[in-house]
């Protein structure tokens, strides 16, 4: 937990943000998660919003902010000697609330009390779309909607909750305090630990899960866990690939994305992509490099002012004329980029926010948390995908991920479909469809000037440090 | 998966097992689990009886087994070329459903359908208790009850839930088949290999998370994963202590009850104490070796036709006796085993039911998994938590984990109560408010005559082989 005053000042920030409004504000933290049922449950972790404005980071907690009186107040229950038992001696919750500066606490069932007493004086009640099945069984009940309404329903968000609320906590956790880029660049470290064991892991014939186990071990170890699922695939051109049971095979690319969650649930997100054998061919050398390339023109582009749409849009255009080169796709570099030819290879955006989450505040909405005024959502495939496509802020703390992949089964609906003709090579293709994928991420925070990435250094990435280390190894 | 041969008889002794009921049998799998939001969810876990009967390990799956034809449909939605991108190619619903024995399909929607056209027909609906909220807000929505009554409700039981479900359900994975055995000794030796990875990362002034990753480790890498949040706490004396912050410090007991749930789901469970040091004093030898004597005597106790119950209270006897030796109580050993003395020492039972969960069947209501006609539940603290009561049948698999805490809080309340009066010795307890916890865990396996552990061979357990394996770490 961080000190007491940052989340008093948090706290006071936002109520006045909400200025202009009336009415109360809800948060709901989590209750225990079950993996089988509810008395084996998941690894704990509470709601991101909660941690930012509360910190307290155990089970079952509610507060309602009022935005007129400014009075606050924790709901939540004291422990009794039968759960000491169980849990050991716990604070009360009287002195939790105080160790973050609430001084109004009251039992967790007065919440829906409290809610009703404001629907039936009419004073409105500002909610955030919920997280996880009970949070929205438990907004749906306080304040009479359907559990499906209390979630963001696709990119938009969430009708039912508060957009001036959701406005405000957005506009506060995209530009992070200097005492979360501390903690950032803790998990930066971590993350990084995570990918050099990793590598340090590919042997021909290992089972990818052993290896998978390895790096999560040093996340449980020094944080939380894992930051999402780990990716470790020799399938790159499958994103969401969570089989780790194939032995390592000779010539093939190893996709690595993976991050920490830090013990103070900051999350940190690298990917890096190794030749099995621990040498590229020379086929999977040049797409290496483009790949490369697109990383660090990227992250050149990356500074306050620039829009991070127009960054992904400068990484395709580099890119589609790379590709060009290697006789992939022809013709006018902007055209193609118009048309999003980028996409059949690059089907997802460059970036996402990071901070308490790995994509940051997913929850609230992507178009809300991803873009702004100046932007507007691409319906083109890979650009459509952008989670970040905001003008930068100093704080943003963001990943840069640009990737090559050769999916069969799209380069096909493509090729059937007409999409790209003209432009796509798909004979040439055709000699790709064993290629697999490759991605290569850092993240990276905004600065006053530029950016920089966060962590200890930059883990191996050009085509020569990653076969220098990986003989090293 | 197993063989598909088996999940056609196992749904086929289940209807067997429903002659004399009329309906439909719904079935729910689950769903992804949000961790920070429906986008990032904790890794996949499906429902235990989900795999049971059907096997297939992906979300989003139902069924629907009528009753009086015997017709099995399976609800689930195919992948289209969007989703490709995102999963790889995957095989159809058909393919997925030809490959358990189902030969007819339809889409997830349908459920709906088809559970509301039994019930305008008057036709019951039998369903199992929901082990998530999804499934309960899923059950809810289908049968027309509210979310909260889809869950068991304490140890009783779900009302709404259909009994002859769920007895049927738990006769058949109370008694493990030739198939579950192996799987399920695969998942003791892989769980022995994470206690010895754990022993051999014991040392003086190592944070307690970092022995923890170390072990998690093993699970992952040979597993799904841990099969519940691992204990490992120089504060043995809290039953569920997941915090791990604390250096290893000299003179303590460090209890490790951890496992893994094996790639096939199925768990293992199993509890050390180490001295942190290496050496235990007389005064934990002394307690150490009662436990361990409780432990070898229920284990020579289990057999067909025991009652696990009985078991339990030979163990509490066994215990008073030696704690009576060492002037911590006084009296008759019968009359402090009919008075729930042992409670004050060992608050829990002397096991649970292990299979495709760590406490199997926990959803479906305790009394009914693990009390039979012979048993009831006592309201004793400790004999009150037992979860496997049940006269023993060869096939059962249960957990045999005797303890014994000193836990300064309980032991003040019953100083202050009065409870225990005339028999334990308080003035003399004081001296062990700092000593801490001992559990020793094996897993067993109801044999033909006795039992047998399962895994391989026996951790190291007696004090003498204890010191010995940790001075050769």
């Amino acid at each position: 937990m961080l000190n007491k005053e940052i989340y008093i000042r948090r706290r006071k920030t936002l109520l006045e943000k909400m200025k202009g409004q009336t009415g109360i504000i809800v948060f709901i933290g989590n209750v225990e998660s079950p993996a089988q049922y509810r008395d084996n449950c998941y690894k704990w972790r509470q709601d991101s919003n909660w941690l930012y404005f509360f910190g307290l980071d155990e089970p079952r907690f509610a507060a309602v902010l009022d935005i007129d009186s400014a009075e606050e107040t924790l709901y939540a229950d004291d422990f009794d000697v039968d759960d000491i038992i169980w849990t050991g001696p716990m604070p009360s919750v009287r002195s939790q609330a105080e160790s973050v500066g609430i001084y109004k606490t009251d039992r967790y069932d007065k919440l829906s009390w409290v809610v009703s007493e404001a629907i039936i004086k009419g004073r409105p009640v500002h909610f955030l779309p919920a997280s996880r099945y009970y949070n929205a069984l438990k907004i749906a009940s306080l304040v009479g909607i359907e559990p499906n309404e209390a979630f963001i329903s696709g990119k938009s968000g969430c009708p039912k909750a508060s957009e001036a609320l959701v406005k405000a906590v957005i506009s506060m956790r995209l530009v992070k305090e200097a005492e979360e880029i501390k903690l950032i660049d803790e998990a930066g470290v971590i993350g990084q630990e995570m990918h050099s064991v990793a590598r340090k892991g590919i042997r021909l014939g290992r089972i990818e899960q052993e290896i998978v186990g390895e790096m999560e071990s040093v996340a449980l170890s020094k944080g939380w866990g894992v930051s999402f699922p780990t990716i470790l695939t020799q399938h790159g051109e499958i994103f969401h690939c969570h089989s780790h049971e194939c032995p390592i095979e000779p010539g093939k690319l190893l996709v690595v994305d993976a991050g920490v969650e830090s013990n103070e649930h900051y999350a940190s997100d690298f990917t890096r992509t190794y030749p099995t054998g621990g040498k590229f061919t020379q086929k999977q050398r040049d797409i290496y490099q483009i790949v490369y390339d697109c990383n660090n023109l990227a992250f050149s582009l990356t500074k306050p002012g620039a829009a991070y749409l127009d960054v992904h849009l400068a990484a395709a255009a580099h890119m589609l004329d790379s590709l060009k080169s290697l006789g992939l796709v022809s013709g006018n570099v902007d055209d193609m980029v118009a048309e999003g030819v980028a996409g059949l290879f690059m089907p997802h955006g460059l970036g996402h926010n990071i901070g308490l989450d790995v994509h940051d505040m997913e929850d609230l909405g992507e178009n809300l948390v991803g873009y702004d005024d100046d932007q507007k959502r691409s319906p083109q495939l890979g650009l459509g995908s952008l989670r970040m496509a905001r003008r930068l802020q100093k704080g943003n703390f963001i990943s840069n991920e640009p990737g090559i992949y050769f999916i069969p089964a799209l380069i096909e609906k493509w090729k059937e479909e007409g999409t790209g003709r003209g432009f796509v090579n798909f004979d040439r293709l055709e000699k790709y469809y064993d290629f697999g994928g490759i991605r290569l991420e850092d993240d990276i925070l905004v600065t006053e000037d530029g950016a920089r990435r966060t962590g200890n250094g930059r883990l191996p990435i050009s085509p020569e440090e990653v076969e220098q280390a990986m003989a090293n190894d």
